[in-house]
């Protein structure tokens, strides 16, 4: 499209300027770029430039005749939000797992029972293409509601490589078809298939020598992860796992350290990861290593608020310098939620993150973890007009009014995809 | 209107029938009235008839003929929610406080510098009653978004008599505009006004002599509520102040026990009051008295959340059957969210109530707490057809699915005032 659009006069404009070379750490997470009365010139997708409104419409007064206006006086605006961890593709819910936990059984437990992601992986293998991508559309249309733009996602309710593939292309098929943008994670090695429990290092052989390969060959995944937990996959296998991605051109991300202290953050730091997720139990010698290596800490509070645990240590984590993003880790079992606004209620809530911290966390971090800083993540020249509108006057207010949510507009490469808060 | 209207063949009806006469404590909290495939039958805004759709299909067939139908398949209905204790209407907002507690301050400290309750104060006693109108309408409307049919509204930031008084004349004139059922309760004892911190009993005695009576005379209050907590009103004052209201013919509330234990329930319990509210720190004693006095125990876990705090022991409660209800406390320092449903999802989570308990309790304990039960809160023949139409299959995924609004119709009176997530 070559349409001309002036985003105007919003009530706060974030633009997150200043941080696309290398993701915000320490004070720097402080630094959102607030312009009051801001408004954005966009040309064919882009952000051509963001400023005060005054400044803008005498700048490029001639452009401005036949431009499509966006009122947001009164409002908030920021970059697209970006949910950097997500299992969007899969079938079925497991409500009745939910009820077993509030009656006291243990994730872990329900897991090793054959339930958990092995029931997700059945109800996954079973369904058809189609099936996947209608269940699969409908979150992502109640993320764009949530007022995310670019999303990344797993697979690993595969299981097999017919199966792993049938994800992926789902989720392929999926950011062809829907205004959100979506990058893809190969996650093979989500869980040992029920089938193979006791042969763990037969199902790490064929993730490494026929699944990495045959994804990587199709072009069909970005990042290459892997469930690093006691009764998962070990920190040996997680490295191993994580080495052949990279020979395959794979970047590695990791699921570090969720339910006991299990070297993943450590692992993370080693093979260079370009995220560590999870991370309740890292160690202090993990989180060192991760901040040395440049690896970012993708903090999951929904998961800790649902499965009822402790949550991340985000301040020690800050203050030792790793790079923070945060994201709904939305799958059925321990975060069936599509909203990634309360992820940052819970991290001012629960993690003693600031308000501006959980901004840069859901915005410029978040693209840098999923490799798309360059392109999206905050509001600047060049950049895709991937811009969300809230509500509300101020960005405290967003977790103020907590519990709720507060997107208005989402407009997605200079489209606006979601106004008056429905999807149009 | 004389229409009729059918909701038809909802995935799941729950009528939370049998409850009316008293509120639901322990095992009968569960008992909350599944019928899988459920119609109801309005006729002049009332409720005719709750059952299966096939069933009422061939009773009522030469009624239905001309009535409006309503298609809930695949969806779930419950009575339409019930707030019970809510701040409602006031001027401002005080997300500055918000950022000074994440910043380390405490919510008591900053009330007795002269923000919080004082700050809403002034700001209420200063804004026009079309200001306080429409800021309180937007809020009521945000309540009916997220499912709520009836709210009680406190007074309580005015703690004069005139601009307490104008503060419940709002809260009637909204009642007597907006689709929102509102119960009225009188707190003029919410806080020593700040000028008067060192004569508290001089404005015990203005409570009890100049408002109450005045309040009780026009006619402006159903309820009379006292916030007894150290360095606000003693056990002593709130007794008071409380069978001073009951004199009038006001019933007591009473915001008890939240900060440290204060006697608060054993107050509720010694006065009759209807309801006690917070109880985070209620003593076991206490407990067992509201349970014999019949008090209700409104629970308000987003206060909790919100100031991280502690959540009150909402199993104890139950297990000493004492009947539990749950609200948002929605104001502007403690709590400004206008979402119930959180709060149940809240309830699961962090206080280890059932699902099937926290549907109870927003519906007809609810209703029971704000002496409304015989009109509301279930869906039984006679009663008000208010009717809330979740898009969820099944009412597990209400809290399955957390941190999300799931609100897809609301009836209020049999008629349609939200559809499809949006306000008519
Ligand atoms: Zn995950
Ligand atoms: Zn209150």
């Amino acid at each position: 499209m070559s349409e001309t659009v002036l985003i105007r006069n919003a009530s706060q404009l974030i633009t997150m300027a200043s941080h696309s070379k290398r993701p915000a750490v320490k004070t720097a997470m402080s630094d959102i770029g607030v312009i009051e009365g801001g408004s954005v010139l966009i040309e064919n997708g882009c952000i051509v430039e963001a400023g005060e409104d005054r400044v803008l419409c005498e700048k490029y007064k001639s452009r401005l005749k036949k431009a499509k206006q966006i009122d947001a006086a009164g409002k908030l605006a920021t970059p697209g939000l970006i949910d950097p961890h997500t299992h969007l593709v899969y079938a079925g819910t497991r409500e009745n797992e939910y009820a077993m936990r509030l009656a006291g059984q243990s994730y872990m437990d329900i897991m090793q029972a054959g339930g958990g992601i092995h029931a997700t992986t059945r109800a996954t293998q079973k369904a058809g293409v189609e099936q996947l991508y209608e269940e699969s559309k409908a979150r992502l249309d109640q993320f764009l509601l949530h007022g995310v733009t670019t999303i990344e996602a797993k697979s690993g309710y595969g299981l097999t490589l017919e199966h792993e593939i049938k994800q992926l292309e789902v989720a392929h098929a999926l950011a062809d078809n829907h205004a959100v943008d979506i990058v893809s994670t190969f996650m093979g090695a989500h869980a040992i298939p029920y089938a193979e429990k006791d042969h763990p290092d037969r199902f790490v052989e064929r993730v490494v020598n026929d699944m990495i390969p045959e994804v990587a060959r199709r072009g069909l995944a970005v990042f290459n992860d892997v469930f690093c937990e006691r009764g998962v996959f070990t920190p040996e296998q997680s490295l191993k796992i994580l080495e052949a991605g990279k020979r395959h051109g794979l970047l590695p991300k990791i699921h570090a350290d969720e339910i006991e202290p299990y070297q993943g953050a450590e692992v993370a730091a080693q093979v260079g990861a370009v995220s560590a997720d999870h991370l309740l139990k890292a160690s202090d010698a993990g989180i060192s290593k991760m901040a040395e290596a440049g690896v970012i800490a993708v903090l999951l509070p929904g998961t800790a608020f649902f499965l009822m645990k402790e949550f991340a240590d985000a301040r020690k984590m800050r203050d030792a310098g790793v790079a923070l993003a945060l994201s709904t880790d939305a799958n059925p079992g321990s975060s069936p939620t599509h909203s990634l606004p309360f992820m940052m209620n819970l991290g001012c809530l629960k993690m003693g993150m600031t308000p501006e911290e959980v901004l840069t966390a859901v915005t410029i971090n978040a693209a840098h973890a999923v490799g798309a800083a360059s392109k999206v993540g905050s509001i600047e020249p060049g950049k895709k007009a991937d811009i969300t509108i809230f509500n509300v006057p101020h960005y405290l207010m967003l977790s103020y009014q907590y519990g709720m949510n507060h997107v208005d507009t989402v407009v997605k490469n200079g489209n606006v995809c979601v106004e008056g808060g429905h999807l149009l």
